[in-house]
């Protein structure tokens, strides 16, 4: 107690320091203990810095707003999804037994890992049984801050990349290599196509 | 329906497309859904995307690695930080009574904010009394992953500066201005002082 005393004069060491505990063990009703729920965040957590992410990579890139500039930043924010959605899988999958075909891990992607993100799960998937998948969102977490007018449909993209990228990374790493794109065609719904390359 | 197939059809036009919807509905007992916590998200996914713009960023701001850029980095890691947090206090507070002193907002956020965010709450908080707080996290959640040597100890406050641009965001739109630093004595434990301004 002494020592922890002393360290925090030492970071405030030129402010006259009257050390004093406020008791901060008496939760009022209201607040919520996190317990129960060791692993989950507050959504908008993530929400707002993901905005705050497209905003950034698209100001330091596209200082001359071409097309191949464009480009770049969608293909840096798939980038980080990729690598962001490797990590997810190993951790969700964990405790999973093995997928017995490519279908199955699909269905793993649309249930489980959207649930844990997203809070809910894929709408809707289709599959042509021959490696083409299309899942569908209705209501898509990253897009129903955005109105459905023309102006923030052309932004959709940006705000699409990083998912797209977090599904190719899951899939990597379960073995799959795909091709993953997304369009929007009524706010806040969403589809994410899933090619799946065979080598 | 039909409708539907046919803008699937059409996203897969190259592909010979079987349509057959696979039924999502029945998810297996193992599956968690989120009816009960419509408001969280798994916490890797914010953990994951805040050490890619942390890498992003000094990546692209530090090619030669000087004070100056490094000072850069930081800051602008703390400005995204700021307005995230001034969005996600707006959110917390909406239905809070209005608070009666600057005390009471620090405690809000040491309980609060901190359990949604970081799933504990802040395990110390010391005040002076005269608009200097300690908060005390013992295991703060951006810093679990490191080891304590000496290496990760020098990269700390790339990973402390979002979070204190967070606060600082939090209490601006309080109507607080504030000075947040942090620092780090034993991984993962990290103390943010927040030093108010008066005008």
């Amino acid at each position: 107690m002494r020592q922890q005393e002393s360290s925090v004069a030492l970071l405030a060491s030129n402010v006259r320091f009257e050390v004093k505990i406020v008791p901060l063990r008496s939760l009022s009703p209201g607040s919520r203990l996190s317990e129960e729920q060791p692993v989950m965040a507050d959504k908008s957590l993530f929400e707002f810095l993901h905005m705050e992410m497209v905003a950034y990579v698209y100001k330091h890139q596209n200082g001359d707003n071409n097309n191949q500039e464009r480009g770049s930043s969608l293909s840096t924010l798939e980038g980080m999804g990729f690598r962001v959605g490797q990590g997810l899988i190993e951790r969700f999958t964990k405790d999973t037994p093995s997928f017995k075909d490519d279908l199955d891990v699909v269905k793993f992607l649309c249930k489980d890992l959207w649930i844990n993100l997203f809070r809910k799960q894929i709408d809707n998937l289709r599959t042509n049984h021959q490696g083409t998948y299309v899942l569908q969102d209705n209501k898509f977490s990253l897009l129903t801050q955005f109105s459905n007018s023309k102006q923030y449909m052309e932004e959709a993209p940006k705000y699409l990349a990083y998912t797209c990228g977090m599904v190719r990374g899951a899939l990597s790493n379960l073995g799959i290599d795909s091709v993953v794109t997304a369009e929007v065609s009524v706010m806040p719904a969403c589809k994410f196509q899933v090619v799946i390359q065979r080598s």
